[in-house]
Order: C-alpha cells, then structure tokens, then sequence
C-alpha cells in the first residue's frame, strides 16, 4: 500500500489518500489540543501511543461484533482504515456525570448515572461543537430519525463492550465520543478514533483521571497516564 | 380578594400569596431584561402592557380549549393566577429560526422551519438557562417522560392556537417561551406569562420586530412595539 496525498489534517491526526480506493492512510500527530483547539501543545510520541490505543481498542470491538472503519495497524503512527463520508455528529455516551454535563446540570462531577446517555453534539468547529436535539438534527439535515435511532443503538452497543473492556483494566468508563461514516454502500460505520483523547478513563480504585483532562486541567503528565492506558490494554488484548 | 406576603420577586413579576389557598396575586413590573439579567432597564408602563397582553392571550386560549393558571386580571399591573408548583423547565416551541437556534445551528435567522420544535431549556439562572435533552430531564428528576411528551404536546398545541390568534394580527410567531406547573391535583397546568417578552413577533408584511428582541438588540423603542402588540390584539379579542 502507497501513501498518497494529505486529504484532510486535522488537530489530531493527518488523513491520505492511498492508491487504493475507499482506503485511507490515517497519521496520529503529536498535537494536543483542548477547547476547541484554544489550549494547544506537542508531546512528542503522543501520537504513537493514541495509535496503538485505537487499534488496540477497534481490534477489541471487532472481535465483539462491531464493525468499524478499522483495517490495521501500518506502523507506529499509522494505521489503513475505510473511507466513509463522516456524519458531522460528536456521538457521547456517559456512565457517569463528568464535564460538560455536571456543568450543564449543575451536578457533581463523578455522580454516575442509573443508565447510560447518549448525546448528540454537531461537529463544527466555528460553532464550537454546540450540543442538538434530534430535531436539530433533522432540520440541519445530517442524518434521518431513522439513522439517529442507529447511531444511539450502535453507541450503547459500544459503550457495553467498552465497558467490560476497560473493567478488566481496572478503569472506569465514564464517558467517550464516537464518530460515525457511511462507507460507499451507504452502511453507517463506527469511524475516527477511541483513545484517552475521546473517553474519560479514571482508575477504579484511586479515580485517578488517565485521559486527555490531566492535559485539559493540567493535573499532570499526559504521556505517563496514556502510556499506563496503553500498558494496561496490551496485558488484557494480548491474544488479538 | 387581599393581597398577602410577598412570596417571590422575580426579573419581570411579584408575586403575592392571598387570603385564598391556591390563589396567587401577581404583579407586574416595569422591569425589561436580558441575556439573563445582564442587560437591564426600568420602562414606565411595560407592567400594565404586558399584564394586558398576557391576559388577553391567556383568555384567548382558554375559549381555544386550553387551560392555564389565569383566573383573572384585577388591576392595569395586576392578575390573580392559580398556584401551581412550576417545572423548573422553559419549554421554548419555534415555527421560524431565529435567536439562539440560529446561531446554534449556524442557519440564518429568518429560515422557516418544516415543522414547529419543541425544546427544554432548565430554568435556572445561575447555570444561564441551558438546553437540555429529554434523558437530562430524568437526571434531575423535573419531570418523567411520560410528562414531558405531554409538555410536548400542550406546547405544540399552544403554538396551533397562537399562530392562528397572531397570524389575525398581521404577526408571524417566530417562536415564544411557555412555563407549566403542577396544581395540588398533580394536573400540568400552563402557567406564567404569554407577551413580548416571552415571544419572538415579527409584522408579516414589513418583518419588523415587535418583541423583547427590540430591547435586547437596541432596535427601537420597547414602549412602541408592545402598545402596537396591544392595539393589535384589542382589535381582535374585543369579544372576550
Ligand atoms: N474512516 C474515515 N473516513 C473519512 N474521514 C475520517 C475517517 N475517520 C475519521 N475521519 C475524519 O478525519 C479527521 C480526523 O482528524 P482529526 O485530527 O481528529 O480531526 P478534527 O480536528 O476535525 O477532529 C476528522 O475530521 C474525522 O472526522
Ligand atoms: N401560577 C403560578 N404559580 C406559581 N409560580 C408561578 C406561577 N406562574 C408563574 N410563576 C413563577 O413566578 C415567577 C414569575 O416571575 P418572573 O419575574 O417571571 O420570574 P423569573 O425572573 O424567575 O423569570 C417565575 O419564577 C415563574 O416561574
Ligand atoms: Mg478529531
Ligand atoms: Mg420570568
């Protein structure tokens, strides 16, 4: 496989065309990057490691029964994925009660809810990623009730095996965002990435946060708390 | 009827207990606000206006078959409502995007909408009013499901009854803000007030505003448009 020319650099990663079609070369940068790309910083190797993360993960969901725009990993960096024409929706599902939404509802943060709840915020980063109803949905013309009631079925889905998964590791789930793609037959795919980028991960027993808040709060050393995610997930995912 | 303790003061109204249990006296004031009490001013005679108003709408719905809080108005400022304990929710129905929506969704104000929507803001002032979806609404516990579809539904039928009464005006309803409580029966009851302050009411022929947006954005003067408001509706339900 060729890497062919840079389609689309995000704040994250970096997106080719290959020479093969509907098959995309992706690149994890070493960027970080929080609210909406205001608080910005390179850390090197991060890139390496929400590589081997997402794959180790969308290998695991794989073997679950998801499907996903996951074809391998290529090298360090990179891994090959299936192009789809990404459905501009941020998909979050919450556990418990952390963020925005202990903000939004003035509740403490870590109050872990009876069920899970799915949220839908609109990718777009001019508007600054503004959290829509179903009916916004509609109106903007993103995808069908039909398909918001999929994207909602296929993020419990998710959230059950990421669950159990991340259980094993002695972490709690307590958060995550998905993007979804329709590939070229129009299936509706799990798609982006799964790192601590896009979940919050806290240690069962100390609540220890392992994700992207040690960076977005500054509570201490983004490469040592994904480097544990990363070594924590090979110990459990070792037969994949 | 004797006014008794004051038992809240709020942005726009007083409200009083009565020698009667379950009848409230309200008072409204010269108070104009906005952006949550950020931008603020006294208008003389904004009280009688949007008593007046609310009373005439409140009449007229009530012969349209819909229910409310409103027993009658007792005075140029004043109005005698049924108690009722208010779901902390502002249930906000739109027929065109404007305001909020509009840069939610990044759509320009003034696009029509297909069909009216419904949203739920959690009226409380210290988080500034936040959107919220029907699974956030369980999380605090403000009301279950089964009581917001009926939300949903008084709302859309409201909205039936108001567009067709503005529409006689010469007035497109853009979209307004409704409260609801419950009376000691446990019945969801339509409640607060229905005025400019409340609506968003543009002239159909000229697209002139004839609402809170006047003061809000500095367009012309409060006193003006709500007497226009006023004269309007007197014209109409002079039969009530
Ligand atoms: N399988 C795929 N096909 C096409 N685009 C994808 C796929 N997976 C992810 N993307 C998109 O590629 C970009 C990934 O880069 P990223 O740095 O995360 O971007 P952003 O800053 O927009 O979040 C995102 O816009 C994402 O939606
Ligand atoms: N029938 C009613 N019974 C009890 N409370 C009511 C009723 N109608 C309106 N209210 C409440 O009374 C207050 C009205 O005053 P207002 O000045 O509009 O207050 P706010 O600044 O909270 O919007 C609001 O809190 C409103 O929810
Ligand atoms: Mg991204
Ligand atoms: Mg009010």
């Amino acid at each position: 496989m060729e890497k062919n020319e840079l389609l689309y650099e995000g704040k994250a990663k970096r997106i080719y065309a290959t020479e093969e079609t509907g098959v995309l070369w992706v690149e994890y940068k070493d960027s970080a990057t929080a609210f909406n790309g205001v608080k910005k910083s390179e850390i090197t190797g991060k890139g390496i490691l929400n590589n081997e993360i997402s794959s180790l993960i969308f290998a695991n969901l794989q073997e679950m029964g998801v499907e996903s725009h996951f074809i391998r990993k290529i090298s360090e960096t990179e891994q090959l994925v299936k192009q789809v024409s990404i459905i501009p929706l941020e998909v979050v599902t919450r556990n418990v009660i952390a963020g925005s939404l202990a903000k939004r509802l003035g509740i403490e943060e870590g109050t872990p809810l009876k069920k899970p709840v799915v949220e839908f915020y609109y990718k777009n980063d001019e508007l600054g990623d503004p959290i829509i109803t179903e009916d916004h949905i509609e109106i903007l013309g993103i995808a069908s009730l039909e398909e918001v009631n999929l994207l909602r079925k296929k993020a419990i889905k998710i959230n059950e095996v990421l669950l159990e998964l991340f259980l094993q590791l002695g972490i709690r789930l307590v958060d995550f965002k998905l993007e979804f793609g329709k590939d070229a037959n129009g299936e509706i795919l799990l798609a982006d990435e799964i790192s601590p980028d896009t979940c919050r991960l806290w240690d069962v027993k100390t609540n220890e946060k392992l994700d992207k808040d040690v960076f977005r709060r500054d509570l201490g050393d983004l490469k040592t708390v994904y480097t544990e995610i990363l070594n924590r997930l090979k110990g459990v995912t070792a037969h994949v």
